[in-house]
């Protein structure tokens, strides 16, 4: 194995501010360079971060479809063909591999975004799965949710922690970060001397789509996420479950037929994007040694 | 007791949406009009609320300084300005009383948050804590922080309730509200008709100052509020105690030999005011007949 560089990327969104002080402290520490891995750091979206913000313009982390916009106006878009021009596989300081954090306000837990189905992702999934029992949301063919960071490297995933509040700071989360990053080297380098096996099964929760808050027709939200919901990540529904609560108690409930696992249940980043929770399906991956050898060819 | 109106004001800060959800609820109950009481209601910062910001141009919750501001240009001042002309004591739909509905995401539980030592003030607020035990926070002489709403009413109170995330609704968050709401006429005619008495004492915590978080000399902040200062609102401090951690995972303890107790510890609203939690003093009071007579005068 050659020299694998890591690109970690905090503030990606500006007002996830948890994973930006993990890195900091995290590369305070000693010794994190090897002969096999180098970390590089970057704050995603500066100015959002100076700011409070989730974004200035666009978000940042549906802003890396760089054939399709071009707007030189944009901040994010600009930031975007930055982070690629200096870190990106053809760029100045090259690297191989982005993990980009984020915290949720919605009760998930921590746990890995992947994006498509790359094998060398599924590697590097299938790593941490093994070692903390984390869930991988399995993200692919939303048209209405593109441009994600990650997908501008060539094996990348997403890290999200919560729940945790927009602009504040819990050591919690802070410790929970730390551990994911610690952990990278580890795992990559006890790969690579045979030290682990991948686990036969990679389970994913794959997503399907997203179900928005009921609306009246000037497109006020019109029905709360039900308490029986909330904090539910995870956790099947399935016909008759109920969804949510309108103004009057009435509850709302799921009527369909086909079993689904919620996810970002009330996330309040995605109210904007009409996104009461995400659902999604359980699929089970079976492991190859091709994931291994790809990901180890990086 | 002549006809009472209470203004109740939600969304006076744009992201603290579930008292609009609740007021709104309230608002579409049939009988809300009594002959001794009625309600308003209005959006305090209609324009935040709608762009899910705590405040357009500066905090309206700081904005009723009028004599100091004359600022037509600022979207708070122009609001205040509007509110007192329509729901001041003197304006359009005159009312005596205003409640402000608020949430935190310091883990605060309800409480009643007062401006200054007002008899009519101290009555309501004895009213609320007897009958539900609720904390009060006198909030007076601080230099820092004026231009309060309620201030600008004869009669005001702040009801805060959280812990809960900016810009989500909770439907918990939401109950406790209403059940706040409805029970304002029912106490107030009890107190008139003489079917309640105010308790001997209430006990308060009074303000007396704020904490920053550590920064360094170009104003990033350096610690995290500590793992086990979280969540501890309302709980004692004594020397000794662990305030935060900085970077390195070093303690920085409460060095005063006063006792304090602290509240908004780590609130979100409050890092742009330099406020990483305010401390306060316990102190009781004894009620008066006079608190009584002022207030049913008003």
């Amino acid at each position: 194995m050659t020299l694998k560089k890591i690109l970690i990327v905090s503030g990606t969104h500006g007002n996830e501010i948890n994973p930006i002080w993990a890195v900091n402290q995290f590369s305070k520490q000693k010794n994190i360079i090897d002969k096999n891995i180098e970390y590089k750091f970057t704050i995603g979206n500066p100015l959002a971060y100076e700011k409070g913000l989730r974004y200035i313009d666009t978000d940042l982390n549906r802003s890396f479809n760089l054939e399709n916009n071009p707007d030189q106006s944009n901040y994010e878009i600009n930031r975007a063909n930055f982070l690629i021009e200096n870190f990106g596989i053809n760029g100045s300081e090259p690297c191989e591999i982005a993990i980009d954090l984020h915290t949720t306000t919605a009760n998930m837990g921590t746990s890995i975004v992947m994006y498509g189905r790359r094998r060398k992702d599924f590697c590097l999934a299938a790593l941490l799965q093994h070692k903390f029992g984390l869930p991988i949301y399995l993200h692919e063919k939303d048209i209405n949710q593109t441009g994600f960071l990650v997908e501008a490297w060539p094996c990348g995933l997403v890290i999200e922690i919560g729940s945790v509040a927009q602009n504040f700071y819990d050591p919690k989360i802070i410790n929970r970060f730390l551990i994911i990053i610690n952990s990278l080297r580890e795992e990559i380098n006890n790969l690579k001397n045979n030290l682990i096996k991948l686990p036969k099964e990679l389970i994913v929760h794959l997503h399907q789509g997203s179900i928005d808050y009921p609306r009246e027709i000037n497109g006020n939200i019109s029905g709360l996420i039900h308490p029986e919901r909330i904090n539910q990540d995870w956790k099947l529904i399935k016909k008759g479950d109920p969804l949510f609560l309108d103004i009057k108690g009435n509850t709302i409930i799921y009527e369909e037929e086909e079993f689904i696992w919620p996810v970002f249940i009330g996330e309040v980043a995605y109210k904007e994007k009409n996104i009461a929770m995400s659902y999604t399906k359980k699929e089970v991956l079976y492991s190859s040694n091709e994931w291994i050898e790809d990901f180890l060819s990086l």
